[in-house]
């Protein structure tokens, strides 16, 4: 079987990095091309060095050397605000686009623009665009030619909550994305400064982090019965999202695993965790690192009515280049694990 | 001006540790020995190496040989459920005592048992304690004999919410204590074991952790009102106690401001973090790292109704034995602060 | 083609639990059975979390189970000391047998005495078995009925001395491994305790690790030249050899790549580090954390007399598990790289 | 007794930050002001958050202000470079200085050139100036008017050779100083971000890191007997110097002791390890995190020919702001150790 050609647009950042990794074990892709604007010209290896051996002597691309190419699938992963030409540009071109970045993860323009601070430069797109989470949207996802990647920190915070959104049981819910520097991209910051970062537990965002968007949008729980902080803490990789519910009426637990086996059970990357051993019913981040994969995990209080649903994924994988190669996948007709079978690396 | 003479029993734990590191630099109170049932005649610098430059000469003594010994105060150190009858024996000989464990921390006879799970060997002993928070307890800890240590997750979880609470204002809270790994203690386990420890963010007591029952009885917020969970994360000190609180009717900014600043403004140890620069002002552990201090911040939703609470100490120093010494001072008529002047080791 | 019916005999350990990773997407092995004498009747995602998704049915087996059945291949993950009966028994019963212990290693019995301290059980083993290290071994393993697993810090520093020992030129050669906690295992002791292990540099035996009789065995170089000491740091996975070095005589470094080019140009899972950018020139074990690749790199100084070559793999993979499997492929007649074709986990 | 007032020029990085800390608890002396050219007018608590309740209300001043001061003593906290002119203002004023830069640590001027790869803009501040080290130079500095600080890698190196140095028996020195984070500074930059610093072991610089200039002047060893070389571990403080040293003869452990107990015997702020335990006779940085001390160990080879000797320091303390403050003691009349008895904070 012919392989797909597929292009990365914005190759040198480190969901750029993440999709190298995966292409490289990909059974039916083909790398046609990595653009890098900064670094065409250089070497992929002396960004992604830990990749050397897989592309020895690969160099990015420049955004006008990519224009002589026909993949049958480009995934861009280009800073926030800045894709909706370069999709319009690759759609018109007969080439399926999957856009890691926020810009068209929102199907309001309304919403759009509150939560960015600006007027989107191409509404048509979010009409088109499908949201890419293929648990929530495989089908849409196989029809369509625009997919947008999903927020990390809003995929597990979305995966935590669906199964009990759709069931009508959620009065309220205060999430608190526990976060690694990773999700902080590849540039350094004093907030990503090795002394200041180290070990910290630094609740810079209480309430409103722009993710909560993706969360009310995909739910369908309203904005105001949402709040979503980010932590950052000392792991590189791995989001752990921790709702903190009350319910509208009080459930007994066995309504709650029929809430979310009835969602996951079949799933190929989402596994709700067993209530023993009692210190891994809430997962931990750890436990998925390297993976495709989320954990999900709940713990009722006796009360019946509060409850802490947890979903614990990688924010490289599952959280950003996994997702989006799982949607690519759907798009171009392969299996949806393709390429995505690693296995989580624990202990490390 | 002579020395008190204090003791330490049970001195080769992590309290036990920094007991002695204060110690070594009070200036009014004199080490008359140091009790460890196992270790005795082992020197001290064979368990706290790095305390060696400080007692290079100094053995652990035998119970037997502590009873030889006429302290002015004696700090127990001792496993929990261990502590009665050793303060019975010095109260007997005049001592005053400060007991670090859970013992005589709860007022109520029926709360210890219910969350302690046994019959408490000397009921008058609750009767007789002070609970040993200064903040709380100063003047009734000026008169006392016995004094109790404080619990470190409640010592957060109280301070982040004992202004709300005497203002009633408080309907409910969820209270998340993140804690390093030395509030496990110096026995080794498989939950300590490095590998799987480290950077773990495992949530192994979601809703009752014991320490609730005294942020209950020192707070005054009925239990049924409160959760208490403990999530372990990569650090070895420090507490950030994180109370996700809805608040009985909407409340301003200003409000909470008076609250805080009115219960700690003169405070030598408790500190409010102002609202600039926003990153802080949801205190980090790693600020009081090594210092007796404790942060306190917190965050009020748009709505007015919705808040989170946060506390930060190290759970070595104002989570147990700078507490203690504080509460020692009080005992002997010493300036409260006296031994607690250590700074912050930061960045750490 | 039908696949390789394989029996991991000591499953419960690191080493177990990441041939069971391996196991998982290996496509010519299957798994026969997995035996823990102390965890049988267990579930094995009890023991390995991470893996439940992979094994969710799947239990160990007692030693008594194990011999029903009729592996094509037995992999021995069992405590030093223990595996010499276990391996005669298996191989009695037409099973080829790969040996991750210490206990058939060492081809000569006087080492073998000197330096475990005890006769060896079966020194006729020590006569067949092949030391396990594919680079080293390549052609005698695949005629092989027994092999032995390799040490971790052992692995590390031939491959970083090979090629110069080969070539005559050592003199002297101070070899540090910097190690990660799994390299100790599953049990928890003082010295793996968090409080006490996280972020040391705790330098425990400087001179003469027992891994330093593999190093001279395979490479040639007398023991007197060497040292191994070992040094705890913070990661979980990893080791980095760094072998401090004095030439025989002065060389160029074209002299070196000529010398490590030649050793590894064609190896599937070892690469040389290119002299640019600088920093990496000397591998990092963070750079094939997750995969069972080895980095090699070398810098000489301006004297050309004094050198240092380091070695970066990943204790559990290269140094353990992964070559276990490299070798079982060999054994087996499958494709070296079968199995392990996993990625590095970067950044991590 | 009235304070000295003391000045620090270049408050806003990490040294200042540490002198800060130190001042803040310093018997004798009294903050003049603390200048910073960038931040003039900010809060020193925005820079330094966990020194907010020390210094409420104090602010950066400008250089311009700085000058209508009159401290008895400066403490310059310069990048390298740019020092030379201030001293010399300051001094023309009247007042001794202590500046923690390079600028003035080297005694040669073809030294300093040669490293700092510049002409020497004051040249006869070479002449002047003492190395700052009170355990070489106690007296000198005693009556100095200027003293340089101590590079962190190199007050590490120099404390484990120069004993040696001194008896004449070393042919050869490799040195590894094994660093923090916190000695890049508090500028962010690629190397320092976290997700790639994070549990690193980066190599950077294997043979002639520029301390090695220091090193050589003070312990009179010749830099081609010499190497040193830098790697980047997990810590945020600490400097552990680790020296694989050649002698130049057998020697016997006792001669060993001799020569380091004759050296550091009574020394208030060095302590030579003792034999036993032996996991703790090569030192770890974490047993001094928060202290000036520092910590000196040693094993031998029983061929008497090879030696380990290992310096753990933390470089924020004696390796830089801690050793400055105990020579601006001795300049200033005052007990060597005032201010700096803070106990290291273990385990942290």
């Amino acid at each position: 079987m012919e392989k797909h050609p597929v292009l990365i647009v914005g190759g040198s950042g480190m969901a750029g990095g993440e999709l190298l990794r995966i292409l490289a074990g990909h059974p039916s892709f083909t790398l046609a091309g990595v653009v890098s604007r900064g670094r065409a010209g250089h070497p992929v290896a002396a960004v992604h060095p830990h990749l050397r051996p897989d592309f020895p002597d690969t160099a990015f691309i420049s955004p006008a050397e990519a224009e002589e190419m026909e993949p049958d699938l480009v995934f861009l992963a280009l800073p926030h605000g800045s894709s909706a030409p370069v999709i319009r540009g690759w759609l018109d071109r007969g080439a399926r686009v999957v856009d890691l970045a926020a810009d068209v993860r929102l199907r309001s323009i309304e919403r759009y623009e509150r939560w960015y601070g600006a007027p989107h430069p191409d509404p048509a797109l979010l009409d088109e665009a499908v949201y890419g989470l293929p648990e929530l949207h495989r089908d849409e996802i196989r029809g369509a030619r625009l997919v947008s990647g999903v927020g990390c920190n809003a995929t597990a915070a979305i995966l935590a909550l669906a199964p009990l959104a759709r069931a009508g049981v959620v009065t309220e819910a205060r999430i608190e994305a526990r976060v690694g520097s990773s999700e902080g991209g590849s540039r350094p910051s004093e907030g990503s400064h090795h002394p200041f970062r180290s070990r910290s537990l630094r609740m810079f965002e209480p309430f409103a982090h722009r993710h909560l968007a993706e969360v009310s949008q995909e739910t369908g729980l309203p904005e105001n019965s949402l709040t979503l902080g980010v932590t950052a803490v000392e792991n590189v990789r791995g989001v752990q999202a921790v709702a903190t519910i009350t319910l509208a009426e009080p459930l007994r637990e066995a309504d709650l695993w029929k809430l979310y086996r009835g969602a996951y059970g079949h799933e190929p990357f989402v596994f709700v965790c067993p209530a023993r051993p009692a210190h891994l019913r809430l997962p931990d981040p750890r436990l998925v690192m390297g993976s495709n994969r989320a954990l999900v995990g709940f713990a009722l209080h006796p009360d019946g009515r509060r409850l802490t649903a947890v979903c614990a994924i990688d924010n490289l994988l599952k959280g950003a280049s996994g997702t989006a190669v799982q949607a690519a996948n759907l798009l171009l007709g392969c299996p949806e694990t393709a390429g995505l079978e690693m296995r989580p690396v624990y202990p490390a």
